[in-house]
């Protein structure tokens, strides 16, 4: 993997934890195996659905070695790094190249408000932190700092800082950005925007916890997309937004979750006091699933 | 016009007012000639451009005149309807349908927060006080009041509602509105989204602020989404939408009022103690008409 | 009343009015006897709790005239005024001081964002074009625009322009207006702050839907607050709170309106689509004046 | 100090912490002694002002150490306690029991929402870990989720939870828990609120990072409260306020920290990307500690 070009779909995984602490290895490492032979374009350990702000730099840490480990070079592992503070983020960031991954997706997290001049500082530390390339993410529902255009602007002239990741649910903000940025940053679309708008407008991809559980159809959608065959795209897409609708409606994390426990991974419920899916949720997401053949 | 079908780009009119309050009649006539000449497929007076919430009922009433004698035919005149009451919505709708415009865009206006029953009651007596379409309009942005799925889905029952106009600028949203009412109602998108992103996903077409500006060239980027050419739309939309985000800094009205002074149509600035375009705006507004060939 | 000075109880007073639109005159005047031999201070038609937001013009003229008729001097009527235009304010304010009413609440409504020197320019417009003094009103609950420090700073130094009513739920911001003001303006609270902590910090008294309901327990906190008897004003204020808990529940007009019809005025349903207090809301409403003796 | 019964003037403590990491052990010792001479009745290290979502486990476990060898005693050390899940808390919690802490600050954090379930189990979790009494914090400013009234009352039905501190700056909420509680908790007041009207209203004192800068001040305050001397009391507490405000434009920890430097004190700046009290804030802060005597 000497030529990096991240693009495609990289789905979010997710962290299965068991009762004591410990992370379900095996299970972990069957889902980035199976994701990969589905035709996956990268792994994504440690993004929202993965749980981040839940787990212990242990934690972290054993996640990162065994999408690294199983993985293998097929495809490019692109982690997680999530703190409040430059140091920690710095931290984080050296050990995650070091055991090997592919790219960083850098999350600022924050207590108190952050000026425009800390969001830039925090993410420049992690970008001359590491070699490998950056992912910078930004969640306005979850997160309490936003990234505006100016810093996004002056953070794509950081040169490896060469994509971005938006949750917005804002469609129109990412061609903003695409304008905005032209070749110095690529974007990858969330779940919180329909994939096939945002290959439309000059997307590479999508990082999102919903490729887990549809992992071909989200390949397929890719492609068709990349081909330029919107009409085919768009039915395929229509079918897969139903999915999107179910989660949109619970937590991620156990919604995810709860996808993979009816397809056979023993990942668990996401960590207390999050609430593991609910019966109806359970329901709701095994007929998203079953309509779109992933089941 | 016996068979109704709105589609493609209505400009939201904006509405000329002098300084004693007189409807610039000339102004908006020769502005409504134009759009018409441009090849707009409809006009829809008293929109958010058009100020609708600074007016008076007899300013309101006079726009729609001049709007529906300058169509005289030609395009649908889809007139925009805006209370607090249901019994002022629907006095407001019947006479508008008596002056002969052909739809009418219906919005709810709010102090007091409005229950689900109270948002469906207020639409289904505007539809049921005419005859002819009703295109739901929503706003998180500037109504106190949105409009649930559930609630659309009710209203996308009854019989004359046909369409829905969503300014919401999450587009996932829009999907999902269309997934949920299939045929029973057309979509239209607002500036708030991207046009062709719409289009791709099954909108019928925009009713936005921007079109005054900009008439040929929507109609252009509508009849490229319409012929499948997405590339060529991207090229042009990508250029269109830099001129959304110059109208997304500043008051949307004081925007297309200045861009429009700009083109030559003496439409004044918006209603104190609305501000008009700063000069910076004005520049910015100058520099984005003229990128497009509309200056 | 030559000698102007606003303090003490003003009731925000209901805006009942019948199936065809017309104001039930009686009521509303008996409604206003029954509040001025209880011993309020003042009588404020056409606040929030009057449903400004939903009444024509005709019907708030209406309003104010029958209220100015039955105060006939004995206590000033301090009257809504809301607009969200300059030259439609300024137009209600000297209507209403013409009929008579011996100050102006004025609120300014928006559909746009409005800046700090426009909103500036509304207020001051409204003060200039009345002798009698005038209320600020600020509700950033239901308005879309809010009264920044600075601004109150700068409307504090027109003469007229004597007293604020701030409803925002954050008593720390009156003391911070309190201190910035000094005498150049009077602070009155609304329902959604303590009266007594208002009292406390210097202010002059409230202006608050409720006092409808309970005036005499209103008037007797007001007289324990001014008489520095603390303790006992806590008692009272405390079982007062329990009432104002059940009104943020619900509708604040739909709530006043249910109570008043408890205690055998009739003053009906708000304006639809706003919904009458539910079933639960009137049990719950009927326990609150129970135990506050108000039925 | 066996009869636990919190009260009074807890400071807010600052985290001061050097370049490479190291809690500055003398700078905090000393100001812990100095705020005990000044007759404050507890310390908190570890709440917003602490920063603790700055900081790792080892550092926030070093601050309580220093804290409780300082206090040694003589007034009660209540430490903050602080995470996403219910593990981590829990292992805090005992952690800082066994150091020697007289109660546990309760700070749930979260990155998706929470339900009332969850947050309940969450502080029950903490409150049955621990034999000391727990204080709840509530801090709908900065944290994702926020404690609702019933949830409070069940809590308020555990043992060992006997107080809740609440950031909302709506005072009339804390009195809708102070009605609903009763005699089962006791109510903090935070720097967002006046504490003479939390007083009024029945709370036992306030926790907060400016008593850090003017703790005489905040004890006199404390003692005219509680005497019922109201009047005296806001004669103090306007003059107080003014720093309160001064603090409202500025980041919390960046603001204390900043006055403690001009009182001598090294703490230095909160931790990158936080930025360190601008030059104007200084001056601010400075004329608003002359103003009361605390420089």
């Amino acid at each position: 993997m000497t030529a990096v070009d991240f693009h495609g779909v990289f789905p979010y995984l997710v962290s299965p934890v068991d009762g004591s602490g410990e992370i379900r290895a095996e299970v972990l490492a069957r889902l980035c195996e199976d994701l990969i032979r589905a035709g996956v374009h990268g792994l994504t350990p440690l993004g929202s659905t993965g749980e981040f702000a839940y787990l212990s730099w242990t934690q972290r840490r054993r996640i990162v070695e065994i999408v690294i480990h199983t993985a293998a070079g097929r495809v490019p592992v692109v982690a997680g790094v999530a703190s409040t503070t430059i140091a920690d983020a710095v931290a984080q960031a050296r050990e995650f190249e070091r055991l090997g991954c592919n790219g960083i997706l850098a999350i600022l997290e924050s207590y108190f408000p952050v000026s425009d001049d800390g969001v830039f500082a925090y993410f420049r530390a992690v970008a001359e932190a590491v070699s490998v390339p950056v992912v910078l993410y930004t969640n306005p529902n979850f997160q309490r700092s936003d990234l505006s255009l100016p810093v996004i602007d002056r953070l794509s002239r950081i040169p490896n800082i060469g994509y971005l990741k938006d949750a917005s649910a804002n469609t129109g903000r990412l061609l903003s950005i695409i304008n905005r940025v032209g070749d110095r940053m690529k974007v990858f679309s969330a779940s919180a925007h329909i994939p096939a708008c945002v290959m439309l407008i000059g997307g590479v991809g999508w990082m999102a916890g919903p490729a887990c559980l549809v992992p071909r159809q989200s390949v397929e959608l890719y492609n068709l997309c990349r081909a330029g065959s919107w009409a085919a795209a768009m039915d395929l897409q229509r079918r897969l937004w139903a999915l999107n609708q179910a989660f949109a409606k619970h937590n991620l994390a156990a919604c995810i979750k709860g996808g993979l426990e009816l397809q056979g991974y023993a990942v668990g419920a996401p960590l207390p006091p999050q609430a593991p899916l609910s019966p109806d949720g359970i329901e709701e997401v095994r007929r998203a699933l079953a309509a779109v053949g992933a089941l």
